[in-house]
């Protein structure tokens, strides 16, 4: 039998904010697998800042898209047909196989989840890179100690919200920046956030920041550069650390990013800025899954996650990441399992 | 037998780059000593960039100047009396005494330093907080590894040759950018720099640092800050380091200092930028200064130090440094030892 699949594929590179004209759905059918391989089908796929990068032609920690190539990218899918021994009808696997219908996967790319222990949306989210960024770069760059205050920008979307709540867990005073009351609301009384910071609202951020963080900012948790950091880094203590997850203000600028420069600030504080990919860390991931799922199992930690319906709408999901208006996690459902016990 | 001092002292904060205004010299009679004091005459006074900062009344790593008080800073000086056990007539001491003839100093103040290991002017420079600058930040915070790419602005300057020089001894290739043909000259045929930028007749600084860097920077030790670390940054490599040590190119600025964002970069490249202080080390200065006097002795460091002549030229010292003409360290003698054996 031949099954048609259905692929999106970078269709020409953006110039500033990505659009209609960004992306194409091709068709074509699937090959015949080969010994090794197993045939997946998509479920569910992951859309994330990161990807704007890739869609540049320039040099980065990860390759970039090349034109008419699939949109890459973490994604969950049920195995309907193996030609391998590890993996068998009906597993639900994770890989990097990204925004595809179907997949023909060698075993090496893809690794095996148990639905039984938490939602699988989870994998793409809390308990995947997105928990791991969250983790490694505040425990391992930011080093909050008890008592010390974190702030985070982005702080509603999946990263920053992970970020807080380990950072609450380590026992610091935790601010987050995000763009509405709304948000703000479900930081502070979902997930125990100790101040919230409206950046659309706020006249002077650098004057809010002061008055939310009466004793300085120790540790600032980036998602967003532009001038929610540059405010930030007015406020450092001495030894402060920073690090640098995501710039998103930035990657759909034509223009140059241009601000105040940050060695003065440095040099006065003693201060640390790292930019960090979770991939930095990937002989650590056990260490940091085993311990995201006790603290998920322990009621520590709390998500959430906006899962949007259709392949046809994994390009307008991942450009609404860019308006600032979702919270948590934002999947795309590409369809139900097939074999589900 | 009352003795005349004098002393320079700030007479008002400068808008931009100091000048004459900036000091005034007031003359005070030295005051009786009190037990377990000395009466130091200054020998030597070292005049360095980060003075700049602490004329500024603003909140930094160490405490501004207050108008009307004597600019500190490292100073050597000879004992002439003494009401201490801990010191005799004759003794050199260093201290922070600063700019003035003579200071009567209490005991904790000072340290003896012995003139017979080395010049006493290197106490002030490559044996004192000059390399200890570059030992602490290129060490701990560079980390430089065998055949890896050292990059350092202001190189022909007191602490840039000597980071340069420890780079070496560490095995790495390292490239020096400096203001003059005859400092990068200096730092290749005197030094063992590998190869030497002139910042000043380079048309386009991020073109040649590629080209004289082939394999990319691993780690850029900034002494300027400016147009130059922004050219540097464009030719990061993954899991680069950079010390943050000063921004020369910023301390006299009026304007606000505007450049590049740095937060696309760092994240793309994983890198690390840290400011810092000798003082940060301040635990560690034995280490320090011991590797430090050996690799002297050994003939592995080498250092060139400039010292004018005259208590009243201090501030014109200061001024020099601005302007980027001084290669190392840069000193002012205000009187001979008096005891010498």
């Amino acid at each position: 039998m031949t099954i048609l699949n259905q692929q999106i594929i970078l269709a020409e590179r953006p110039k500033g904010m990505p659009d209609t004209r960004t992306f194409k759905i091709v068709e074509k059918n699937v090959e015949e697998l080969e010994k090794g391989q197993v045939l997946i089908k998509t479920l569910l796929v992951s859309v994330d800042p990161y990807m704007r990068g890739r869609m540049q032609d320039e040099e980065s920690y990860i390759e970039p898209y090349e034109v008419g190539q699939v949109i890459e990218g973490g994604a969950i899918g049920e195995v309907i047909e193996s030609k391998s021994d590890q993996f068998k009808q009906g597993d639900v696997v994770i890989g990097m196989f990204g925004w595809q219908k179907y997949y023909a996967a060698n075993e090496k790319e893809i690794r095996k989840i148990d639905p039984s222990l938490a939602p699988i949306s989870t994998h793409l989210g809390i308990l995947g890179l997105t928990g791991l960024t969250a983790y490694f770069g505040l425990l391992d760059i930011g080093k909050p100690k008890k008592g010390e205050t974190v702030v985070i920008s982005g702080a509603a979307g999946a990263v920053g919200s992970s970020v807080g709540q380990i950072a609450k867990i380590k026992g610091a005073r935790v601010v987050g920046i995000a763009g509405s009351d709304e948000k703000i609301s479900y930081l502070k009384k979902e997930l125990g956030f100790d101040e919230g910071i409206n950046y659309r609202t706020v006249k002077d951020m650098a004057s809010e920041i002061r008055l939310k963080c009466p004793d300085g900012v120790d540790v600032y948790f980036d998602n967003v550069g532009g001038e929610i950091s540059d405010a930030v880094l007015t406020q450092l203590n001495r030894f402060a650390r920073i690090p640098v997850c995501g710039a998103i203000s930035s990657y759909n600028l034509e223009e140059a990013d241009i601000g105040p420069r940050v060695q003065g600030t440095l040099i006065k504080k003693s201060a640390l800025m790292q930019g960090f990919t979770a991939g930095n860390y990937s002989d650590r991931f056990p260490e940091g899954a085993k311990q995201l799922a006790q603290w998920l199992q322990e009621g520590k930690l709390k998500y959430r996650e906006t899962i949007k319906a259709g392949f046809e709408n994994i390009p307008s999901a991942f450009l609404d990441l860019f308006k600032g208006n979702n919270i948590g996690k934002l999947l795309v459902k590409v369809s139900e399992r097939q074999y589900e016990d």
